[in-house]
């Protein structure tokens, strides 16, 4: 069974395939591609599992070179992308060739961007093997690496030509992964459909579980949400900044914790829980919506406390993070669940209130 | 006097303004900025005569940044773009920010490539102060570093928000810089404009000497062709590639002299010639027209045979161009003065005679 949903952006529009056990079927790309070479970017543990399948679903008589890159948010730097560079450029691939970035969202980010700036620019092809890329960085074009001083400071916008989702790669990924990516699903309902967000609610243990059904459903309606918003504003001017729900003090508490302590997702979880509870303490959220949305992140396995920091250092993260415009913190807070607004009204007094609230986010 | 030449690229269009002594004029960029930051990229040599005027051009209540790169074709690497976007992140840029090139190609290049990939793309503005810059790399929107085994093999398709042309500048330019952008100048002539070639053939003089009516036609007719080339066809799929007439020789000649020998125009000049040259043993050129193409490029001061290289050692270094697709060279070849081809049906045996006529090219 493949589904497949399309994501509309003029002569940039591309598909995502949807369905279990692509990775491996003949003929896979082949009408992807533009030339006769391809460059498989991936790293150690998935290579292991997925890259011979990957490879016998390719033409015999294509040139096909693989870069393995390491593993983790620290490898995301324009040193690694220098590499794939140089992949690139030693093996001789010309501007007809295509880039599959096979991993999660550091090889997607990474893979894109190199793919985006080789020769100007050359087919790119996304196949997540990790649900946070599955629902979220391997859809809607934004390619980046980090810099010293802050996440995906560098990047461009490049569509991929089109994005293979397979939930059977869900089958190898450690649990602690999955339920990071759960976190990206709870945010759609957050920020745009009530309903899906009381689907979650209602079946959460079978997402954990990975049953098969529940899950194509999860990344379905998760593609749909972040398609429906790249499509109204690809480049972010306005709307398209709702999907960082939770992310501008995910982001922080990252950069904080140096990119070692909690993966994207997690910090995503703790972010968005944060939000929850300004948006509460700013008159905008019920309580009880607050809480909502923080008991569903907790019984996804996530946490919903940021780590022992110093308010000061998390806040001077916030500033650092790009959607800050002329000295002034935007955040994305909830008005309900399923409504969320772009706003610079939160002051620095409360949001350093629920900085400061540590264990006790979204409590009455 | 301002003259406006547009490029029209849909929601990416913007207009060249052409005229003398426009940098230091008050209020010169105010109707392109989006925030209330920019940063200046230039070099040590162009800082010493514009820096300050172009700052007496900006309002006061910006937050302006500078940053001197070094100078020459063999910085245009990764090394000295992360440099540009380290000022970038330190001096805390916002994606409101504008990044301005205030110089030459290599500037031009260097910092669009850095406005494309800062926090996904920012403002960009060029102001070339070379003739170079002026009639072709400041219009069209191609960014690019150079890796170590190719030219420009790292870009992408960037657009400025405007181009400052300034012709006032030229009168700055040592003589050698002037002489290699005519090259440029006279490349128009041959793939678009015969009449044009034979205005430039009758002012020849009065352009070397700078003479503001003639230079301002020479500018605005070049940057008119490359307009209405890149409209029709920005990202380079089929007819942009005539603007690389020359560009095949010239750019393996400055690889195998290390970018350290020739100028880019230098190279192009021997380019074009060597073009003519294989052009006429293809039977496609009259050897009057080749010789024409010759004497032109000569007269306007610039080389007209290749350095003493392996014809070989150019050879493999034309197969590394960005236009060789699967392993076949494609040139841009002349059928007359005015009308060029892309082709890939000159044979190895034909292009190393030409590699081969060393001082003898273009003659019959």
């Amino acid at each position: 069974m493949t589904n497949e949903i399309d994501v509309d952006l003029g002569e940039r529009s591309y598909s995502i395939r949807l369905g279990v056990n692509l990775i491996g079927q003949p003929s896979l790309l082949d009408e992807y591609f533009s030339g006769t070479q391809a460059l498989i970017v991936t790293n150690d543990a998935v290579k292991e599992l997925y890259l011979d399948a990957l490879i016998s679903s390719l033409p015999n008589s294509m040139k096909i070179n693989t870069v393995i890159v390491p593993d983790g948010e620290a490898y995301k730097t324009l040193e690694t992308y220098a590499r794939v560079i140089d992949k690139l450029v030693e093996t001789r691939h010309n501007r007809t060739t295509t880039v599959i970035a096979l991993g999660g969202g550091v090889i997607g980010d990474l893979a894109g961007f190199a793919a985006a700036t080789y020769q100007r620019g050359v087919t790119f092809v996304q196949i997540p093997t990790t649900l946070l890329a599955l629902v979220d960085s391997a859809v809607g074009g934004k390619t980046a690496v980090n810099h010293a001083h802050g996440k995906n400071l560098i990047g461009t916008f490049y569509q991929p030509r089109c994005v293979i989702a397979d939930v059977a790669t869900l089958r190898t990924l450690p649990e602690r992964e999955l339920r990071a990516g759960l976190a990206e699903v709870i945010k759609y309902g957050v920020i745009y459909d009530s309903q899906f967000f009381d689907w979650i609610d209602e079946q959460l243990e079978r997402l954990v579980k990975i049953e098969t059904d529940a899950m194509i459903h999860a990344v379905r309606r998760s593609c749909q949400i972040k398609a429906s918003i790249v499509q109204a504003d690809e480049r972010e001017l306005g709307k398209r900044a709702i999907l960082n729900y939770g992310h501008t003090f995910g982001h922080a508490l990252e950069a904080v914790t140096g990119y070692q302590q909690l993966l994207h997702g997690e910090a995503v979880a703790i972010g968005m829980v944060m939000a929850a509870d300004l948006s509460m303490r700013l008159g905008w959220l019920p309580t009880t919506q607050a809480s909502r949305i923080r008991d569903l992140v907790k019984r996804a396995g996530l946490p919903v406390s940021p780590p022992s920091l110093s308010s000061s250092a998390v806040f001077d993260a916030m500033n650092m993070d790009k959607k800050v415009v002329d000295g002034q913190i935007r955040l994305v807070l909830a008005k309900g669940i399923g409504e969320v607004i772009v706003t610079d009204e939160a002051s620095t007094e409360t949001i350093f209130e629920t900085l400061d609230a540590k264990d006790d986010l979204c409590l009455a």
